[in-house]
């Protein structure tokens, strides 16, 4: 009997997520599946919950992960918080961005839009026009924009939600595990991720926390929330102290998690957001050095996902095809507004390390050469070697 | 440095799932994480989609797993397929009947409940009546209910919906992949379950089924649905020929499922429902010869979910604690009306086995005895062992 099953090929994973993962969590995936309410296992939901308050740097109780992927912790924040009528105001400027003015819109909220150029992040200076027209209840953005490659500073817009009273909802979902986030200085009220990114685990898990206000208002809704399978104030009750069943919560994937936390806690926060920081750096002195460009300016770069510009008269699908044929090597595309002309590069994770700038480095050389584009790879990787030597 | 891990026991699963896996199931988690729009993992998702279509034993274009657990399969049918207003005629005999209703009653539609007997299935008489009273678009209902162990007879059912024009939403989260299924004959319109149960694959993942006119009707929508995440049109282009990014498919839980796919594929799916119904008889004649009561009338038994009445005085908790304790055995309580009267004694995918029976007939047994009711453990060995060899 053929079981005409599918290759499952080992790529090394370079692109927005999902990336390469720990030995270790391979291994934890293996861990006996158990039921959802057996008591050694609320143990371990238990055990994440803590460990991702730490990495969201939060003191919020409901701080958990949600069944799902990144996507459903974009839905549980957005469908938990916004009701019909209620004034939102979302900052695009990015593919994710538009995704949640997609989902708020849903919600038949009154949704303002700013739109803004695709690689600068929000110009506070425009929130705070915005906020002095009118009052809004949310305001929705992305902290690390995967499709662009850009860090949205916060300060300057927490202090104006506070001065206005009104919620953040923020997505995290390419800096949660790489890069600090301060939810609760920052007046966050619900914020989401997922595990394959720079927390390290499969996909499959989406790491969300929620303020109290944030239960609050999900609790006292005029309208009910549509969605029951991502109604926070029933997840609650089953990740919270009263245990109700909800939903058959995936041991497997929870096994995983705990142990992408677990090597997040023995690296230690500080320490990972670092070494992210460092590979980021290292990666674009060696594009730069061997003459390619980064598309979003030096200040507002994230350190986990890197857009590096396509070449004028380079085909994209035929650089990325040949990296996967003769390298196995996954680098990501643009999206949207940016297809075709750029590269996102990942580091992110267990993936974010000396070895994969080198190795992408120069399996990027090797696919430009190919097509006619001749980079100075030996300058490439000696600038990045010099940043990378401890 | 500790890592303060908690225990991850390794259980005997006899609940109403998660259950057991296939020590090949367990391997194929550890299949190399890859990206959702890899060629290779396409052609996973695909080899999947064909064996789910044999699973669910249908035609239907738009089957695959929903990528979230079993509730996330039963809200992506009621959310597709259910807008603001629609007649929808729901049939409550368990919880999940009961959940049903919730959700439809978040869509806000015009919802009509049968209420029946929590361990009866639905009289097609009262559809019918109901039927005759007003024009219903879906009716909503329970194949194989969990809570309950009842087997909802569709034949008469499948007709009365054809005569009236109305779709058919089924819940075939305890049936799919042990018991015979039928959605093209019978008219489903839409069809969930989960991927722990008959399937024999770890939680996470909730295979579904869409007719065309399914489609049709979620792509005919007046009112958007709500859900993003789980919007069957945009999923489609993401599972479909377009390969339009949607989320981030778990590649280890898909890994997983197919792996549990291949192996329903080389036992048979026939053979797979004979062996479910052999081992459900063994453990019933097992119980009747101890002394013991099914909950449930013969003809509408289960063969993946048993439940056995409590006896009188016998206290739920402290059984189902030693079991848990003394043997590392898990069956499941009761839910709702059934609470601390029955236990839920799954016998679904790897886990349906002559040896599961014996074990779970010796140690209830056991913990009886314990709590000073005496059983008669020879007999219920002996009738069981019967009709267990070959």
């Amino acid at each position: 009997m053929t079981s005409n099953r599918p290759e499952a090929p080992l790529r090394k994973l370079m692109g927005p997520g999902p990336l390469d993962i720990h030995p270790r969590v391979y291994q934890a995936l293996t861990s006996p599946v158990i039921g959802h309410l057996d008591p050694a296992y609320l143990k371990t939901l238990d055990r994440i919950s803590e460990s991702l308050r730490t990495v969201f740097n939060t003191q919020n109780r409901i701080t958990h992960a949600a069944p799902g992927t990144g996507t459903s912790g974009m839905e549980a924040c957005v469908a938990n918080l916004i009701e019909p009528g209620d004034p939102v105001l979302v900052c695009v400027h990015g593919y994710f961005g538009d995704r949640i003015r997609q989902m708020t819109e849903r919600q038949e909220a009154d949704v303002t839009v700013l739109e803004g150029e695709w690689g600068e992040p929000t110009d506070p200076q425009r929130i705070e026009s915005a906020l002095k027209e009118r009052p809004y209840k949310v305001i929705a953005l992305v902290h690390a924009e995967t499709s662009t490659g850009v860090l949205q500073p916060m300060d300057r817009i927490a202090d104006l939600a506070k001065a206005h009273n009104a919620m953040i909802l923020l997505d995290a979902v390419t800096s949660l595990g790489g890069i600090a986030l301060k939810p609760d200085e920052w007046g966050v009220d619900a914020a989401y991720s997922c595990s394959q990114k720079c927390i390290g685990a499969p996909p499959g898990l989406a790491p969300v926390t929620f303020s109290e206000r944030a239960l609050e208002a999900a609790s006292h809704r005029k309208h009910p929330i549509r969605s029951w399978y991502l109604d926070i104030t029933l997840l609650d009750k089953y990740w919270g102290s009263q245990r109700v069943y909800h939903h058959t919560s995936s041991s497997t994937l929870n096994y995983g998690l705990l142990e992408a936390l677990l090597l997040i806690e023995e690296e230690g926060l500080q320490n990972r957001h670092a070494r992210h920081l460092r590979n980021h750096e290292a990666l674009v002195a060696g594009i730069e050095a061997m003459g390619l460009q980064m598309l979003v300016k030096p200040e507002y770069r994230l350190p986990t996902l890197n857009t590096v510009r396509i070449p004028e008269g380079i085909d994209d699908l035929k650089i990325r095809g040949y990296l996967l044929k003769s390298f196995n090597l996954e680098i990501g595309g643009g999206l949207g507004a940016l297809a075709g002309k750029v590269w996102r590069v990942g580091l992110m994770g267990y993936s974010s390390s000396a070895e994969n700038v080198l190795f992408f480095l120069s399996a990027l050389s090797r696919a430009l050469t190919v097509q006619g584009y001749k980079t100075d790879l030996a300058a490439g990787l000696d600038a990045a070697m010099s940043l990378l030597d401890d």
